[in-house]
């Protein structure tokens, strides 16, 4: 017997669709859209204010939150613009970490995440939002003191999660520590390992996840089948089979005991199709997918009449693409720890139910 | 310009459909349904069980909530399972008043409402409600001290609902303290004065209302037009005419400073489709229904299956009228105290709002 609170449960199925599947929007970004905002209007990222980041969200969020389950939307910039155009059928996540990281760790190549200072789990609980995202960065490589930083930090969010009776969102995104960047064979080599050993990392019940947010295991751009520039038109070396990736994909779902889907990392709409797909197929929940879908509408800032043509254009036909190929994702309650619906109920029902439930 | 709390806002759209009309089912019954489900078993009405009453209100928020914007249930008997069977677009309205009432006045025949013992507003919120709703007995006419009682209960459940920003959806029926029965012609003759002056007391500020449930204001059953038996076969000595309602309902929405929606107590479905039209044409903004669609499943108890047959065919037919009809309802938006979407706001948004934004 499957057993969940109240109000997990109610908000789990309110960010899915009827069938269980997540079809989920990320406009969430901040520094990595200021300094897209500023690339494009020919400013640097400073001179980019509050309302121009402000305008750029609320226009994306009211024109691709139609489309999705549920929009995830950050408390700084996004939120108080979102809550009135994201439709009422479509749930509100709302982010917990603050943009960026602190450096760290040997040479400072590694990455402690931090919360944003004066928000919290039960302000976002309290302004409307189904859920709290956390983003951490986390490779599985770097030293103990760091690793050991950033799972006290989602277990402190899990808790914070569970006495709100709010479900907990948790992306793990990777870095390279000993690489030069992340687009390199060396790092595209190791980002199925660090994807499997992090979902295996926070199944565990101390950090009470609800749903995993993950990277694609792999890069496609370094497959044997794509590896000659088929998405950007860089030709790169070769390091595995898309057959090989196949199976890192079932090696995430075997090591997740929670649902997962799929982040798009900002790779292109084509590529984050192909992941999609993917993933799908090995058994992911669906997408929360930002930059592949709509950030093509960036370079036309500050006219903000082209981006909304472009996003009610461009940017929803990949949104329907995308919800195309997850009419196929499994259903969050089939997935461990739950497996069957008919099992799943809430927990300590009954008589004194109303009672025995907590304020916190 | 109308501002709103983010959790106010949010919450408000999830209980209306995207036109900002609500379509909602009332499942929260208690000793109402105890009785009946005692008549239809021929048992005693304390011999129906906890399991009795929770599988009862579990089969009928399964069979009618999808053609609900909101479900109301009580903590007690219906929530637990509800909470599951409630589609993830579909909100969640949680009753925060005891079943019944306490006697009191002269004569033993005024009523003070209360509220459930070991429950709460911060419950409701966490456990994933959208809304609390509180029904209080409220007769105009009867004592200052019972009138007072029943304010400061509302103001104290308006203020915790402030508090947790969740929406406070505020029932007033009134009730017979002099006439032998609420259906005589000089109680139905009261009835329209009594709503109209409920509205305005309940539409004042410290009471922190956002949405008024209100009783119909007449008795079609006392009108010339109806009063020879069209609903119930039964004639009645006629108290008004039709025109007079109309201009009752219009007397209500002048004096609701609040998006208002009509109950349906108890009457049976074509009387209140009647009444909803007519609520309808004066600026209600649609409906909260629970027995006029539901209540004929009843007498089949215990024949679960012939219950759920009349609810999936009889009952939805009468949801899907009741929706028809409240597509003409003024959005909740469009009435006191907002009047233009446009115009709508969250209060204090801005460059610090999610600092400023508090806990409690």
């Amino acid at each position: 017997m499957a057993l969940l609170s109240s109000g997990k449960l109610a908000n789990l199925l309110r960010l899915a669709d009827a069938g269980g599947r997540f079809k989920m929007l990320a406009i969430d970004q901040r520094d990595s859209l200021r300094n897209a905002l500023g690339k494009a209007a020919g400013r640097e990222p400073a001179d980019i204010t509050y309302e121009d980041m402000a305008a750029t969200k609320a226009l994306i969020t009211e024109s691709l939150a139609p489309y999705s389950t549920a929009t995830l939307v950050d408390p700084v910039y996004g939120l108080p613009q979102a809550v009135k155009v994201i439709p009422g059928d479509v749930a509100l996540l709302v982010a917990a970490e603050e943009t960026g990281y602190e450096r760290a760790g040997t040479g400072n190549r590694e990455r402690k995440s931090r919360l944003i200072q004066g928000w919290s789990i039960a302000k976002a609980k309290r302004a409307g939002a189904n859920a709290v995202k956390l983003l951490v960065y986390y490779n599985p490589d770097v030293s103990s003191e760091v690793l050991s930083f950033q799972q006290r930090l989602v277990e402190r969010v899990g808790k914070g999660c569970a006495e709100e009776d709010l479900p907990f969102l948790l992306e793990l995104v990777t870095y390279p520590s000993e690489e030069t960047s992340g687009d390199t064979p060396e790092f595209a080599r190791k980002r199925p390992r660090h994807t499997i050993e992090s979902a295996r990392e926070f199944s565990k019940g101390q950090y009470y996840v609800d749903i995993l947010k993950l990277e694609f295991p792999g890069d496609l751009k370094y497959s044997r089948e794509f590896h000659v520039g088929v998405f950007d038109g860089r030709e790169r070396a070769p390091v595995y089979s898309l057959e090989e990736i196949q199976g890192y994909c079932r090696e995430v779902d075997a090591a997740a005991q929670r649902p997962w889907v799929i982040l798009s990392g900002g790779v292109d709409i084509r590529e984050f199709l192909t992941n999609l797909e993917l993933a799908i197929d090995a058994g992911a929940s669906g997408f929360l997918c930002g930059r592949a879908i709509w950030k093509d509408a960036v370079p036309r800032y500050p006219d903000l009449a082209a981006m909304r043509a472009f996003l009610t254009s461009e940017g929803a036909y990949n949104f329907i693409r995308a919800n195309a190929v997850a009419e196929r994702a499994r259903p969050w309650f089939a997935h461990l720890p739950f497996v069957r619906w008919e099992d799943l109920r809430v927990a300590d029902d009954g008589q004194e139910w109303y009672q025995r439930y907590q304020e916190r």
